[in-house]
This record gives C-alpha cells, structure tokens and sequence, in this order.
C-alpha cells in the first residue's frame, strides 16, 4: 500500500505533515504502508530526521514548486507542472500510488481529483462530504458540502448512494438511513429541488431512505446520511465548524462541542472517483494529517472502490 | 394602539398567552395600549380574572371556532370563517386593529397575511426574518427563513432593503451591514442565485452591503442583515435553535446558549406588508406572548411602514 502526501499544503506544513506522519508510522493499529512524500526535498528532509520519521517506510518525491491557497486552481495547475499537488496526481493517475492526501489548495486539490482521475462509470458528479457529530455520540455524513452549488434531482439520488456506500464501508454503519436535507417533515414540502428529489429517493431501491430531515435534525440522530445541493450543506459545514471556535473562545467546555472540532476527522475524501483523494482542512495540524492518513489506508483496504463501481454499473441501477 | 392577539394559537393557548399578556399589561416600559383577545371566551375569560389582567385594557372577541396546528393553511381559512385567526385578519385588514400575532398554525398565519394585506407597493415577495444572537452579545437578522423556497435575485434584494428597514427601525441598527449567504467571499464565487445577486445588492444604493457572508459569519458580528433564500434560511434557523435544545438537555449552561432561546424574540414579523403582523413558535410560553405584545408595539409606533412605503416607491427606487 503506497500512500501520497503533499507535505507543502496547509498552513503549517511542512512541519504538521512531518508530526502527523511519525503518528501515523509509529501507530499499531495501522496497516503497513509506504508513504510517498511530494515536496521541498531541502525543507522536508531535515523535518524527518529531526521527528525520527523511518526513513525505509518513507519516499521523498522532490517537487520545486508550490500551489499557494490563494492561487487559481485551474491556472495554477496548469502552469505549475512540478508543484507537489500536480506530480502528486500524477503519480496517483500512473498508478504509482494508491491514494493522495493533501491540505493544501482546496480548489486544485478538487479540480486535479475530477480532471487526472476518471469518475466512477455512472457517476454524474463527485461530491465531497463531511462528518456530522450527532447529540447521541454517533456521526452522520453530510453531502455534497460545497463542491456543486447547482445540482439536479439525480445528483442527490446519487449522492446519497455514495453516501450510503461510505457510511457501510468507511463508516461501519448498516443499512445507513438516508434523509433529505429539506423545511418540513412531509413529502411534497421544500423548494423545486427537494421536491424534485424526494420521489426518486423513495424509489431508490439501492438506499434506506427515511425522508425529510430539517434543520433541527442535522445535528441528532434521524438519519445516517444527510443529502442537500452543495450551497446549503456548505453552510451547514462551516457553520458547524464555526461552533467549535465559538465554543473554544468562550471556554465553553463540553465533550460535544469538542466532537465539533474538525482535525478529528481528518479531511473529506472526494466520492464518486475511482481512487481514493483526500483533501484537508488548511489549518490541520498533526491530528488531522495523521486522520488523513489512516483514513485513505482504510479506504484502499476497504472494497469500496469495488463496491461503488457495482452500485453504479448499469445491471445494478436497472 | 390597538393590538389583536389569537388567544388559541400555540401548543400552551390559551393560558400562556394570558400570561403574557399580564406581562405586557404590567409592564412600565411599555406604551399604553388595548388588547384585542381572539378566542373562546368561555375558556379565556376565567383565565384573565384569574390571572389579575385588567379588564379595562382588553376587549374580548368570542371566536368559536380554532385552526387546529396541522390544518392545509388555505383550506382552514376558508371553511373556518369563525376561527381567531381569520377573525383576527378579518379585524386588522379593516383597520379595528393596528397589529395581529398568533403563535398558531404558522401557514394560516403567512396564508392571511399575504392574502388578506395588502403587499407594500412595489415589493414582490413578503419575507420573514429571524434574530440571529452573534458571538460579541449583538443581534444580527436573517431573511428569508422559510417563506420563499425558492427565490429570484430580485427578491432576495427587496429582503436585503426591508431586513435593512427593520433593522434600522426596530432593532436600532444605524447603517445595518448586508451581507449575501454564500459559499465563498469573493464576488463570483455560489450557487446561480447568489452569483445572480451579489451584482445587485452591490449596486443597491439603499443599502450598506458589505458583501458575502460564509456558514461560518452567521454566529459571528460580520453582517447585521444577512440575506438567502428561504431554504437555506429555514435550515439555519432550525439548527441555531436546536443548539438552544441541544445545550439545554446537555445540561451546558453559558449565557451564549442561552440567548439561542428564541422565545426571548417572541416572534417574528412578517416584513413587506402593509401592517404588522407576528408569528409565533408553537411552544410559546408566557415570555414569548410578552415579547411579541412589545414588537407589536414597537412595530406600531415606529414609522417602519412609512419608512418602507418610501423606499420602495417608484422615485426611491429610480
């Protein structure tokens, strides 16, 4: 298993990376694995050494160039052919690794996963998820969060079946209950879109659906699955983010709120492609890189991937 | 100042609404005013003796029939001509009263005020709106929150200039900041409608847009009239209360929690109509029945609708 991180992206790399990494190296629980590591050769090696990185399970991949957080994805993609996230995709597309990690641009990170990698047969757009703490200890995923802001009926119905398939195979959960992000409890209620999608949920014989879900309901335990467009689940992201910083600021200490603080989770892997991406939150620290790490480790060992592309095969959807 | 109140609407009508309007009544703060009571007088007027409101300040209209919670709106006012919440528009559309607040059947409530008011000239769409507390102790308002689903640029414009309004009116807000919802902060960035609007709250020079406002902002003082359409309105809306519902079975007591009560705000008004109208919350209790006889008040005597005559008549507008 050959695992790809960009030790440049995020705004405390290469040093966050370099911790996360020893965690991640060092940990039992985690199934062997080399890491590919795509950056400043001069900045990174030293890092190593200095957190006693094992230097056999490791593979520096020198790149001179960097996308900054601020750059035009596609332009800077373009132009920067030997920035740690170009050649990092490249690699991920030649089959040299197995899965890419980055915390870096996020736009490029999202136009390099649709445009080097080829979607799932049958998946009309990839998506991008997050995790959702719920009152009662359990998570849910919510989806699209910010990667399509436009989206039809059939986007939905499809984002929950790549929601469902995560939640089974990356997230435990049986039978995941899929519900519609929606304002109000019965069918036929919400705007064009959710009314739109609401029956082709209900016919959806590949998920459990349970119906609507308000806005009340995000945060408890009534559905596994939350499917919206990527406008409102954006502002459901960020606004649950923005908790936890409240929260931190005013010194509001509670095992909830700190189920609020995103570096447990990591990053959100992009869904609907056929190899595993993760893009993290630019503030990760050596947590999140480590969660990243262990995450994608997962995801290749998992059947995923397999699972996704016989969901999305035209005999399944028949 | 006469102001109508539907002593049936809520899950705790008719006795929470005595309560409050005991509040009201024995309040030095407030303005003298007459409180029209909508509602079985059999069952209203052993409450008021008993609850010491002076009779002398009331004027009971016997209405024997109730828009039960989860009656079709439009159906219920039109078979139900005898219920308080028809009677009570019926009141107000002709001028007997000046202000109608119901905590009843929440469609009813918006069906009759946008049916049986008249809209304010030139405004497209009515809108409601809710408080939203911010992180430093300030208040910010939100609009739309769930009476237009979906939404042309225009209208969410018009909202921009009556949240400003109300803002400056009610809330005391001098030069209130407009902010766009939206998934990014650079012009440009969104779904289609947020792209759509952000040219025409920028150009709008009856307001003070500041411009975009991510899911993270909401809690924080970044906008004081923040404008989406209803869907992700009502989303926002239900979660920031469910927070209040949340910290309070969790037990996490902090004053910032405890002003995502939103029966401190008692109600909220319909904004783009020619009279003051207030829903309530189903679960009402004495304080909210308080907060919205005050609002009403407020609304009353401060040249608000005056203030939105001008503004959106023809010359203002040019």
């Amino acid at each position: 298993m050959k695992i790809g991180l960009d030790m440049m992206g995020g705004d405390f790399a290469p040093l966050e990376a370099v911790k996360g990494l020893q965690l991640f190296l060092s940990s039992q629980e985690e199934a062997p694995a080399n890491v590919f590591l795509f950056g400043d050769e001069a900045q990174v090696r030293p890092l190593l050494e200095e957190h006693q990185v094992p230097l056999d399970r490791v593979t520096v991949v020198h790149t001179p160039q960097v996308i900054g957080m601020h750059e035009h994805p596609t332009k800077a993609l373009k132009e920067k052919q030997q920035s740690s996230i170009t050649v990092g995709f490249h690699f991920l597309a030649s089959g040299k690794i197995d899965a890419f990690i980055s915390a870096g641009n996020t736009g490029a990170m999202l136009v390099g996963a649709c445009y080097s990698l080829k979607s799932i047969e049958g998946v009309l757009r990839p998506t991008i998820s997050t995790i959702i703490p719920k009152e009662d200890g359990k998570t849910g995923l919510l989806l699209d969060v910010g990667l399509n802001a436009d989206c039809k009926p059939e986007n939905l119905n499809q984002f929950a079946l790549l929601g469902s398939l995560y939640a089974k195979h990356i997230l435990g959960i049986e039978q995941p209950r899929v519900g519609l992000i929606n304002i109000g409890e019965e069918e036929g209620k919400g705007n064009i879109l959710a009314q739109a999608t609401y029956p082709l949920l209900k016919e959806n014989n590949q998920i459990n659906f349970v119906g609507n879900v308000e806005g009340r309901d995000v945060f408890i335990d009534s559905a596994d699955v939350m499917v919206c467009e990527g406008f409102t689940g954006n502002i459901i992201l960020k606004l649950a983010e923005s908790l936890y910083d409240i929260t931190q600021r005013k010194s509001i200490e509670h095992e909830y709120f700190d189920r609020f603080n995103f570096e447990n989770y990591g990053g959100t892997p992009v869904l609907g492609i056929n190899k595993p991406v993760i893009i993290g939150h630019g503030i990760s620290h050596a947590k999140a890189f480590k969660n990243m790490l262990s995450l994608s480790s997962k995801m290749i060992n998992s059947n995923l991937f397999e699972q996704m592309q016989q969901a999305f095969a035209p005999s399944a959807l028949s």
